[in-house]
């Protein structure tokens, strides 16, 4: 997907500086290429006027200049949000923007539309399809700001997980997809859906810039990638440890592995108890509970034009007893306090598959989130790296998973990597 | 400050099943209490129009007719939320009610108003007095609530708790205030100021209406009293072990000890190490790092119009590094999982106290929070009990705090207390 030459955040800043090119020029160009493909990707729910593109000034800005696709399910002062309702439910005036739209603007960078979600970003799609091959699903819920990073309309795009909502459409789609630890960037003016999971990341088609966000975001310092990758232990482990896996997948794991090796890692199937297996069916549990308290008044003004699986699992969530919920938060609680010894006594970090294998054919679905459920519901940093290709030449992601907090160590850790296959 | 033979939601449920009253005589009640005493109070930031009381009709519901007071950080369809903001932001058009306005509905209850709120619930105080002495702070942030409630305005209202905010004003009003296991309901649709400790909670006049209130929100069973307390096993300490303590609080807590022990519990003095003490100062970390966040927007745009100490918090929280806050935040977690083992091994529950004092003189400040702060960031349920008064007969309360999810288990043993209290 990336080109030779193409600009990093970094480089295109690097250029602005020189005189190369003004600080507006990349918006223009998005402008440009989404004009030209989104006809046939339909990433975009709506776009900025071309006209109200305007650099917030302050002194360091890390973002200065870049155009940002929004997941539709964030709130924007200039562009109504819909949440992925195709028009049932839609913003009313006078809104703030999020604070994590803010805090880019403060670091410079240029809310360029609106990206489509899955309704609620849930499971009910939107009009967008795989920019690799536009019979396919880019994955969901954040299915437009994934294939919009992936076509070239925008170099990075928010988008939120709260099962597999990053890390499958950045695997579909061939990107970078980050959903840092749970919490680190304020969920203030997104729509909650299970708030003990909701969490906030992006994608982006180059490494350094999945680095630059985070770093823009938590104003914390540069991720610095190591010399190579001597003395890091990775653990080999996904969850569930048996589920619907295509060869593909398997095959890009080995092909990971190996990458990870030649980079100096030291590669070992990590033993993980079959308490964390269970995980996958407590992330259920608390995502139907929470979802329905969370969406109680959407519910109760719109649940007749809700999707069929909304409304399933709402219902689930209302029959789902406050001892069966608490009974999935505690487990999900003592697998997190297991998994940091793990990562403290044997693993930096687990290599991991990012789903069940290439973007499935067909619009109607945005494929499983199997293989997101449980890091979702731990609450720790996920990566995509969209390092291999498998059948028809389609992207296949593995991700990989650090501790809770230990997202610079994970972000310093796929950097040194990619330094070396690239 | 409870009358003999007043209603409690039950009782009055009671009385309109034998056609005693109809259901909505109670909305009627409190709109009459609220024009008889408001004026001198100022709990209420606005009310329902006296003709728009509806009460939604479905099975089982277990908070019929009964008038909630609803703090002003919830948005409400039919009422303007300000956020204490005393004007400068108001919420646009077309807002939908926060997810537990809806779930409130559900059960029967009848929004009656919005209750004062200081400045986005930080310490810039709103109008409301201390019902029990007027030219005193009723405590924040959930000020009207806590004072509507203590003057018998409303049976039930919602507070929300970041550091010391239903607890503090339970106890400086002298009522029931409940803060339950961090995320137990919704905050969708509440307005956000620290996400990792914002905790929606309530006060009540009656023990057992903050059961009836907690069993509403969570569909669980209903809260029983044990026979007695004889086994129970309490540890009495205070986060910070050192602070600014009045007398009045010291002799509260030692009343309180004499009444478990009557009902048969085991009270011992609780050795925490000072790891505990330090959550105080990681509390201030968190708080500011995560407002300044979660704030952006509104500080972007109404930064000079904001109160002096809000402006103050959130620019050290923009100075904050994310390296600190992550460092408090691991701090907190470490002691979360040691007090679990504390909770698990010696005591069922702990008594701490509320406050430093009765509420202090002056409308210009709020009171200290510093008895809470801790608990808060730990994230456990803690409920003020009412039970004691001091200097010049105002009231002092103290707080019974569990381990996580054990909610139930807290509210039962401060049933089975009541009971033989009163």
């Amino acid at each position: 997907m990336i080109e030779r030459g193409e600009d990093t955040i970094d480089s295109f800043q690097a250029r602005v500086a020189r005189g190369e090119c003004d600080e507006l020029s990349w918006w223009h160009t998005c402008q440009a290429e989404i004009q030209a493909r989104d006809t046939d990707i339909r990433a975009w729910e709506c776009l900025m006027p071309s006209t109200s593109a305007e650099v917030m000034s302050s002194p360091g800005q890390l973002l200065r200049g870049v155009p940002v696709g929004i997941k539709d399910i964030i709130d924007t002062a200039e562009m109504p949000t819909t949440w992925g309702t195709e028009g049932y439910l839609v913003s009313p005036g006078a809104v703030m923007d999020a604070a994590v739209v803010t805090l880019l603007r403060h670091q410079g960078a240029l809310p360029l539309g609106k990206t489509v979600s899955t309704e609620f970003a849930y499971f009910t799609p939107g009009k967008t399809r795989n920019p690799l091959d536009i019979s396919r699903t880019p994955g969901g819920s954040s299915s437009g700001s994934a294939a919009a990073v992936a076509a070239g309309m925008v170099p990075l795009a928010l988008g939120t997980q709260t099962a597999g909502s990053i890390i499958r459409p950045a695997s579909y789609c061939g990107v970078f997809g980050f959903k840092p630890t749970l919490n680190t960037v304020s969920f203030s003016g997104i729509k909650a859906f299970a708030p003990s999971m909701d969490t906030l990341g992006w994608f982006a088609r180059h490494m350094d810039d999945i680095c630059t966000a985070f770093t823009a975001l938590t104003r914390s310092d540069p991720i610095k990638a190591l010399p190579d990758l001597r003395g890091i232990r990775v653990g080999l482990r996904n969850l569930p440890g048996e589920g619907p896996l295509d060869y593909d997948v398997v095959r890009a794991l080995s092909l990971t592995v190996k990458q990870l090796e030649q980079a100096g890692a030291s590669v070992f199937t990590l033993p993980l108890d079959a308490r964390y297996d269970e995980l996958i069916e407590h992330h259920k549990v608390v995502l139907a509970y929470e979802a329905a308290q969370t969406l109680a008044s959407e519910f109760h003004h719109h649940g007749e034009e809700m999707g069929v699986k909304l409304v399933e699992l709402i219902e689930q969530g209302t029959a789902t007893s406050y001892i069966d919920y608490r009974a999935s938060l505690l487990a999900a609680e003592q697998c997190r306090q297991a998994l940091s010894r793990v990562f403290a006594d044997k693993a930096d970090v687990i290599l991991a598959a990012s789903a069940p294998g290439v973007a499935p054919e067909g619009l109607h679905a945005t494929g499983d989130p199997i293989y997101c459920r449980a890091w979702t519901l731990l609450g720790v940093p996920c990566l995509n790296l969209p390092l291999h290709t498998g059948q028809a030449g389609l992207p296949v992601g593995v991700q990989l998973i650090a501790d809770r907090w230990q997202d610079q160590r994970l972000l310093s850790i796929a950097k040194t990597l990619l330094a070396t296959v690239m």
